[in-house]
């Protein structure tokens, strides 16, 4: 490609709102241009990258004996009303309708419309297992978009979906996607971890995310040392505080305390320790159900964890005229005790087994010391997991937590039976002649934001240096501007040479740009390798050679420069 | 591919609502399943042939020098308005609303968008021409869905769209991308017609339509014997009847004719030749408009023609109530003669001329006879062309045109400054230093419809027969079952061997099916050659090859088939 016809020219501004070295550098670099927050066009540049992205994804997929194909867009509603996922996914699902009046779904993933394909069909135990994926374009509704492609509303997904006759079936599959997938993200130069995650709106008993290590990322997640756990945040677990069940009981008192609210400082006040405090917290859902969610004093509570127990899409903090009503006292004295009935109670299981505890005394300005289960408050029926995981914890086998940050890149989900025996239809007939639902795993790569996190994670702070399987091209070749037709020539001769031994190269024969500008435009592209062409490097035969990553400048002869990149 | 693995099994049932054979063997052959009207799932083997349609696209796009990007599926609308296609386009557009009220519409064509991409670059003519184009899926919401893959309300559309300094710069890339679509389509073996044709809502002044000549197709054009004329009915120009201007002026005469209708009927009853009737036809538009449309008797009027004379969107039959007020008579007895003044009146030019002609009286059961401009009724300012061309008329140069139905299977339109003088910011700077709006063309092809319009080209009773370009794979190697393990061991070393030299091979490895059966389904889903392993051919060392397209089968040694295909 000639960049004097190229589409897209770099520029020196970086986009007021860009924070990341990746919003930043393919803005620049002339990749992407924002349309709406959240929906960006790709670039000649750009889209060459994403491209390569999508060879390299096919390739392992192709291998691993997935199967390509393609659904629409547009998902009839009439689908997500069967999964019961209409309800379940709330805002972030945008809905369009035809002039027909036929409501369809603008899919952020396509379970529906894969059992619904597969439905179609007469499957018997001998068809399975298979697996169905594809590359197309999928909606998130999300609030905030992000600068760049790290959080965007539209993108391209490679979503697949797997069908099995059994359980044992879907684990070997489960375990051939996690190794394609860590092969993927490592021929594009990415190392990943995997962790335990949260499925989200997508359903299922437990999935992973594969996350790179990153402070530009979003994922917040917990491993230990030895990697022998990896988990984020909000399905962590850790070893929590044990009461002594021992522990004699003594006699319940209310303290006043006006004012007295964060447990540090109450502690300090009711002179016990932070670890006999209690965190009470009331929420509100979106159907208006009240919760109170109480953890030990030392932890804080997950809302995802809470979110997932309760069974509710959104969590709010309990407006005050509720935590009035239901705690009969004003805020910030709310306790586990008495509440009024219609509020749930979520306790958390750093609650279990403690003697002695404070709570707040849903009473203004007071506070409750030496509460007991059963004497003062019913012990509940069951403890939950509601507490945030934080570093320094310790891992269930006892190994300390480590915080990381990092990006998602891509998701594998157990999905069970949890679409198949919700939607009609979707079953194989056994061994036996019987009709069994199928068992289902789900997987899924965002292609532009592994785009970005490739750019986090190869830049310097002149440009992107993008790993040569992502590159969108392998060679800039750079033509110095000289008064002499030789170096013209050269340029172009080498340039058809390059090209005809399949050689992708980006040639930079602009009339109007300097030397300086042509070397700061090659970083800022960050094509793996530069080739330089100029009066000076002519006299000695030869091109200057550099490499993107490396700061070495090599002169090699013409006449060996051709085979240098086959 | 081992078949026994392939989702997506052949049927042998067609679709209920199946009439054209692209339909019924791409769903029998398990290409494709309906998702909802218009919308289709690609199957594995139907998203391979696909891809190879977009692969041959993509290489003769790239080769004329067009550079392929995306932009994103959901078009802001205030983009729309600013070209002010929100309205013109009518009920064909969809549009959905974020969460944040953000309102987008799902894009038939992208004009808007590309244009809104390069007026965020600072552009000059250095920087023209240049040729943008994308895949990517396009929404129309027709009133009616074709069944199969004919008229999709989803679809993938390859479209491109050139920006130029000068309309002299257009024309050479409209010729190129003329030059480029004909290729494109003939490397796909199909013979396209390039037909003059009407430019629906995308805009601009001219445009070409590229047309298999096909009976299933839904595409009327009219061509001469030698080529030199083809257009599409819409726009077609013919030579019309010419009045005898000198005739003397006749009294004219109100006659009584009650019921007598039709032209024939009315031309008998009144004693005159058909060429002196008059049909006048009342419309309403969209914005509730009244038109008299009115062409010689012996033609009939064609509404796009109207529609784009009168610059509205739809067009119906006025409504009885509506011809009374306006006509002053029951309906049947309209005339061009003193209509009511809200009426705009467009005569075809077959009237201009005309002595003494016949027209409805406005009278309930009468009609006019010996009507003359000026005397009778004011010569119109203007005569247009709104009559419909038909087999038999001379074209323009006096050659006879003949009648043919075809698919649209591209466009080639001619935007001028349609876009870029409505857009704001959508120009470049000229030599001078002075702001001029850039000069656009847009090109399309739709490939799903591609796909069926091979198939209707490509097929005979039992089912498709690729061309090798598009065939889903080059070879189906059919193992015909046997109780002798070296049938499977060679069909096992074969596929593999194929494979090995790069052959795209579907290898049929199902128990379950007989040789009659695996020979059925090879012919409905139609790869272009099939290999037979059997006892039979080993007991020669051979296997039996047979072209798709052709009877004659052939024993190929063993030891040579491998080199057949490479």
């Amino acid at each position: 490609m000639r960049q004097s016809q190229m589409f897209g020219k770099t520029i020196r501004e970086a986009p007021k709102d860009s924070i990341l070295p990746s919003h930043k550098f393919l803005y620049q670099g002339g990749f992407i241009r924002e349309s709406a927050a959240g929906r960006y066009y790709f670039l000649p540049l750009g889209w060459r990258v994403h491209d390569k992205i999508r060879t390299v994804i096919k390739k392992e997929m192709d291998r691993a004996g997935a199967q390509e194909m393609i659904t629409p867009v547009l998902h009839p509603i009439t689908l997500w009303k069967e999964s019961n996922r209409t309800s379940s996914v709330g805002f972030e699902l945008m809905k369009v309708e035809d002039r027909n009046g036929t409501e369809f779904v603008l899919g952020g993933t396509a379970e529906e419309m894969l059992v619904d394909l597969v439905r179609k069909f007469s499957i018997s135990y001998k068809d399975l297992p298979f697996t169905l994926y594809q590359f197309s374009v999928k909606f998130r509704d999300e609030l905030r978009a992000r600068g760049g492609l790290l959080r965007l509303r539209e993108f391209v997904m490679k979503d697949a979906y797997s069908f099995h006759a059994t359980e044992e079936d879907f684990k070997k599959e489960y375990e051939k996607m996690r190794e394609t997938y860590s092969t993927i993200f490592r021929n594009l130069g990415l190392e990943t971890i995997v962790v335990e995650s949260d499925n989200g709106y997508i359903g299922g008993e437990y999935c992973h995310e594969f996350v790179v290590e990153s402070d530009a990322g979003e994922s917040r997640f917990l491993t230990t040392d030895d990697d022998s756990y990896a988990a984020h945040e909000d399905v962590a677990k850790f070893q929590k505080y044990q009461g002594d069940a021992d522990e004699e009981e003594m006699a319940r008192k209310d303290v006043e305390g006006k004012g007295v609210i964060g447990v540090a400082e109450l502690a300090k006040f009711l002179n016990i320790p932070v670890e006999k405090t209690t965190k009470t917290i009331l929420f509100e859902t979106e159907k208006g159900e009240v919760i109170a969610a109480a953890v030990n004093g030392i932890y804080d509570i997950n809302e995802v964890k809470l979110k997932n127990i309760v069974g509710c899409v959104e969590l709010s903090l309990a407006r005050s005229e509720v935590v009035e009503k239901v705690t009969r006292a004003k805020v910030g004295y709310a306790g586990i005790l008495n509440l009024s009935k219609e509020v749930k109670i979520i306790m958390d299981d750093s609650l279990r087994g403690r003697k002695n505890f404070e709570c707040g005394a849903n009473r203004t300005d007071y506070h409750s010391i030496n509460i007991n289960f059963g004497r003062d408050v019913p012990e509940p029926e069951r403890f939950y997991d509601i507490a945030l995981a934080k570093e320094g914890y310790l891992s269930v086998e006892g190994k300390p937590l480590v915080a990381k940050k990092g990006i998602e890149v891509g998701n594998i989900f157990q999905l069970g039976f949890h679409y198949s025996s919700k939607m009609k239809g979707a079953h194989f007939i056994d061994r036996n002649g019987d009709q069994k639902h199928y068992y289902m795993g789900c997987y899924g790569i965002g292609l532009a934001r592994t785009m970005a996190t490739i750019v986090e994670m190869y830049h310097d702070e002149k440009g992107i240096m993008w790993p040569g399987i992502a590159a969108p091209f392998r060679v800039h070749l750079i033509e110095i501007k000289s008064q002499k037709s030789e170096v013209r020539s050269a340029a172009e001769t080498l340039y058809e040479e390059l090209l005809a031994k399949g050689i992708e190269v980006l040639y930079d024969d602009r009339d109007d740009k300097t030397a300086g500008e042509k070397f700061a435009d090659a970083d800022l592209i960050g094509i793996p390798w530069r080739v330089v062409v100029s009066e000076k490097t002519l006299e000695q035969n030869s091109v200057e050679v550099k490499a993107r990553n490396s700061r070495e400048v090599v002169l090699v002869l013409l006449e060996e420069i051709q085979n240098k990149f086959s």
